[in-house]
């Protein structure tokens, strides 16, 4: 196995300052880091999805405090107040992805503990949580290449690479691991209406030396009933306890047409990215973005008859899902079992 | 029921001299006619895109040839075989919809046959096939607001409207009629990579004062599980004698969802879509349209390890079809019995 692509692509680099963060937006025809030295930066960062990604976002919050942590330390005897304000202020950024909260939670905690020098303190806890979030991805990726094992075609959905996390991906994690050991067909839906799959999927691949097809996500179905693909692999932006998974809009979708074709679905997330308070999917809030995302702009005026639904993600089933791929180990058809096994162990 | 909206759009108009075409590749920002004078005009421009829809690409190929006869008729005394080559020429415009091969087989039996005036003879053929598409569409309409009677929401998806055919359209064409006695929600998938959901369907609704909701392809599936509707209304570009059914890729998705989710999908298509001969849905060609549909323009270099797969069309079988509505009328549960039915109905 090579390791030598992992690093290819950083969604975010601290540079000892500043945190630079790669503008998606504007990938794969401009690579442009915005800088940022403040919480409300990185809070806008996060709301305008120059960074997106649940593990990712996760770990952008935690820098986002770090930075309010060294700004507000040197300058107020109230430090502790201004920064609790800056994490509701990022609390606030995105509703779905449950490694948002993991991460401010982390960051709180290590807050409330006596600090000899709480901005040293507080950056070593943030880029603590990145270099986990790369080292649990390198680990999903080699138990999820297992589980793929034998697959001659796999599809993925949206952007869970190493754009979305702290690098190498989940679900991109695996299918690089998987395609080390033995070639294998990719393919990426499009993702609309950002269309990561086009814009960031095909393109991080592609950097690493793995061809990918593009396919509409309409096309789902039609290309699973030609054979193509044993495997659907994806990541989550909350898994509830019960296996229940949130993800990019379109999962559901693919998980449906996956069962009624015989083709099993992989969901490939850290366990930071379960929500183990919550018992079911059904409870997961799911973020409606502007219309306008979907809308050609000649139909945004006063009294359209035109308007458009856009919700980001839907919860697939925890039935409809073969295998929940996690650091800590795989959890076969979590229907059922659900993903409590995992909590404590190591 | 009223009427006075059902001319709104027109995909192509017949000015006594020119076939005026809207270019629908600008739709909705911007409303602009080419004018077409012959046969090669007629098939770039069915090529290109610029006039779509299994109907209307009949209609225009039906005055290509009739712009042929006049142009070759005053011409040369070899018209008839310069005839013939154009005919040709504007079969291998597309290979998915079977009303080009009707209505270019039309004008040939009429060709055919002992003619004093071929311009006036072949240009009355085109028309009445114009004529007859648009009264077809109506009594679709209203067959098809039958069965639908009492749904909440219906979804569509591509554009099988006043803009895909002679007039009024097919499952829009039902749309307005269901609408016309009750107001029903009714959503668009965008149908991508073209967009025809976005750009026409929505833009056609609204025009005649039916608001319209538009959705991700991707988010169907959601959408089905919210409870928000009842039927998938769709058209076809050709449809088999089993009542297996190739329409817009993305189709063949829905159905499955549909199924998984208690929602019933109805095909609306005049008998000009029927390919009697053709016993299965599995032998209807698929075209392929260009990976640059899809792909963003970074991606086509030399070497680039990024492709993409493009059907255009995919195929419904029967048995996820709960009824194919048709201007001889209504054929439910279409699987095992077929459509042969409806070959001599009247």
């Amino acid at each position: 196995m090579t390791m030598q692509n992992h690093r290819t692509v950083q969604a975010l680099e601290w540079t000892g300052s500043v945190l630079k963060v790669l503008d998606q937006r504007q990938l794969p025809e401009t690579i442009v880091y915005d800088e940022y030295t403040d919480a409300v930066g990185v809070t806008e960062a996060i709301v305008s999805m120059r960074v997106r990604g649940a593990p990712a976002i996760g770990i952008a919050a935690a820098y986002g405090v770090a930075l309010s942590v060294r700004k507000h330390y040197a300058q107020s005897n109230h430090w502790r107040q201004k920064v609790a304000a800056d994490i509701e202020m990022l609390a606030k950024s995105r509703p779905t992805a449950v490694n948002l909260f993991w991460a401010l939670d982390q960051m709180k905690a290590k807050l409330a503990k006596p600090l000899d020098n709480p901005p040293a303190a507080i950056l070593a806890c943030a880029e603590k949580i990145q270099a986990d979030d790369l080292a649990a991805n390198r680990k999903m990726g080699e138990f999820g290449a297992d589980v793929l094992a034998g697959a001659k075609g796999v599809m993925t959905h949206c952007n869970a690479g190493a754009l979305a996390t702290g690098g190498y991906g989940t679900a991109l994690g695996v299918i690089r691991s998987a395609f080390n050991r033995a070639p294998i067909k990719v393919y990426a839906g499009e993702t609309r209406p950002w269309l990561q799959g086009a814009r960031l999927t095909v393109w991080e691949l592609a950097q690493d030396g793995i061809p990918a097809t593009l396919i509409a996500d309409s096309a789902a179905a039609w290309l699973m009933k030609s054979g193509a693909i044993d495997w659907i692999v994806v990541g989550a932006d909350r898994i509830a306890a019960n296996g229940d998974a949130a993800n990019k809009i379109g999962t559901y979708s693919l998980a449906v047409l996956a069962k009624q074709h015989g083709v099993k679905l992989m969901v490939v997330a850290p366990t930071t990215t379960i929500d183990w308070t919550m018992p079911s999917g059904d409870l997961i809030e799911i973020e409606q973005r502007n219309p306008n995302e979907l809308l050609p702009a000649c139909y945004n005026h006063e009294g359209s008859l035109v308007s458009a639904w856009n919700p980001v993600f839907d919860v697939t089933p925890a039935e409809l899902i073969a295998a929940i791929v996690t650091e800590r180990g795989v959890v076969l058809n979590p229907a059922g079992q659900g993903v409590g096994g995992l909590r404590h162990a190591i």
